[in-house]
């Protein structure tokens, strides 16, 4: 086994419980989470094979990007309940393994947080502090992996974006929305060989047989990013910062060498890596369009749960001084684009894969 | 399996790495890991059968009561480095399973700083929050238990001695040393059923064959607390609080209802308690006698020692506004009774448990 590096880079949610942290602004995150309980219930109903479970003297499940709770909570909570009645409906109520369930995100996640809030519980639990693109468990050990709105993160920006000798230079934004193609395309790359990394650990990790439930913001294939809600979303919060610079308040140099490791995936690029991956079967991929639900709830609100995600990552680059201006900006901004944004699209992507028996 | 409850009562290390921290000022507990190391690599190549190790797709080690390290990974590096030797000296080298490594310690234990210091591995690590007197993860799941120098700590104050009504009421103390036999008693029997609970559940944990590592500090048979070096610690600290208490720094009935939750034990308790359960066999009990350890390395080095272990739980009694001139008191007491400290007796236990197979 090769030594695991401390990874370079984390973007934890904040911690705590203040005004902005995660706990109190992850609602968003909740209405995905809580859409998918159906879907999940269903696919392990209909996916799940009870009977030829490798490794099952104990069921384990794991959070990827779990951050700070509620939603985790209630995401194992979902896919517990769902397994607990496959077990049942196979007359294998008796049988019915412990659950082992690990919640896992970067390092720097407040881990803290979320164990002081583990609610009670059937499960045991254990946190799992590492990069979801690194092997975080041993070989054919997970039986069900979920992941919620944790794989637009990559794992890095992409060193090309911030190399002023090359083409892909993003001077001026702090996203590939709006940008020349070669700057789309360095996202696309990480975003690539990220996704191959993660599939790679996790097809390492999960039992034969065992399934993988990703969720994640997309857009419609073929959507440019400036018509995706994302896209817009981030470009509004980078024209923030332009405007900033040119009054003086931030350092304009500071912005261009600022860029979210953030990556909008579509369908079909889900599929084409899974594909070359050759370790999972797609057994559902299911696409909710959404148009406009960036102006959902309003600016201030949007602009809140922008900030809980983002405000770390910021505060690292340029300090937390300019937070409050930034923001302030920005819910403005926002609710000056509201015909804008209700033209988005996004997708909320319901990501089903089970792991091959026949390359185990 | 019942509902896990979220315990009660937890005493956590001083966490962060400020100057009273845990962090800095466990190197008394490391001289112990240290010389546990030999112990624990001959009691792995003597006793540890991995011919017949069941559920050993991986291999999975707990530290219990981990607190933030540094110990916590000597110990976990000292356990995986002498498997390896095992499986090596038994032709298995190409057998070894991948090593999954739990850091247990109270849900309030500072995690996002042992997290952050883990160092580079050849394990999978996870931090697993919660009371190691209940149960923490699922039947039949780990080989080797560890526990270094953390049993010492009950699950609770045993309730009699806070209760103004019972004979066991201990005024004017905050530990059974020098007090009248019913809080000897109470503090004692807290000790069996804690103990109890303790080896119930890791019976039900580790798997058939599984081994159980355990350092505490303990008592020679038959040994007055008066006479030990751990009672004569802990009585200074209570006479410091009733210092201060006469001199109306503190008020007095507050000291007369704060209790230290720690036991110290002796090699036959551990015996008889080990006997009682009937799950695990002794497979050797090893004591160290220390004399006159509490004195060593000055009277400075061994109030911060204390502090670091003891602030959180004075703290949140007292308020952290009486901790400076507590532990300059304690410093200057335990100067003046070197001759007192240098007659105490201490032992340092190491106790070699195996999961017996025949009632498995």
């Amino acid at each position: 086994m090769e030594v695991l590096k401390t990874q370079a880079e984390s973007f934890p949610m904040n911690g705590g419980d203040g005004v902005y942290s995660y706990v109190k602004n992850s609602s968003l995150q909740r209405s995905g989470v809580d859409s998918s309980k159906a879907l999940i219930e269903k696919a392990i109903a209909e996916k799940l094979d009870v009977h030829n479970l490798p490794n099952s003297n104990s069921f384990r499940i794991v959070d990827l990007g779990c951050s700070v709770g509620p939603n985790t909570f209630i995401a194992v909570q979902n896919i517990i309940e769902a397994v607990d009645l496959k077990y049942k409906s196979q007359g294998l109520s008796s049988e019915t393994p412990e659950f082992h369930v690990f919640f896992s995100d970067h390092t720097f996640n407040d881990f803290n947080t979320l164990f002081a809030s583990l609610p009670e519980r059937k499960y045991f639990a254990a946190g799992v502090p590492g990069s979801f693109y690194t092997r975080l468990f041993p070989q054919g050990s997970l039986h069900i992996v979920h992941s919620s709105f944790a794989l637009q993160w990559l794992s890095r920006v992409p060193k090309e974006v911030v190399d002023i000798n090359s083409p892909a230079w993003n001077k001026g934004r702090i996203h590939y929305t709006n940008a020349p193609n070669e700057v789309a395309e360095a996202y696309s790359a990480q975003y690539a060989m990220d996704t191959e990394a993660f599939l790679r650990a996790r097809a390492q990790e999960i039992v034969c047989g065992g399934l993988m439930v990703i969720l994640v913001a997309g857009v419609p294939n073929g959507t440019p990013p400036s018509q995706a809600t994302p896209g817009i979303l981030f470009h509004l919060l980078g024209s923030c910062l332009m405007d900033m610079a040119k009054r003086g308040t931030v350092d304009e140099a500071k912005v261009d060498s600022f860029n979210l490791p953030v990556y909008t995936t579509s369908p079909q690029e889900v599929e084409a890596l899974v594909e070359k991956n050759g370790c999972f079967s797609i057994e559902k991929m299911e696409a909710v369009v959404r148009q406009g639900s960036g102006g959902q709830g309003g600016a201030n609100r949007t602009s809140t749960h922008i900030r809980a995600g983002m405000e770390g990552i910021i505060k690292e680059h340029f300090g937390s001084e300019i937070l409050d201006e930034l923001f302030d900006r920005y819910s403005k901004k926002l609710a000056d684009s509201q015909s804008l944004l209700e033209s988005g699209k996004t997708l909320q992507l319901f990501i089903l894969l089970k792991r091959n028996t026949n390359v185990c």
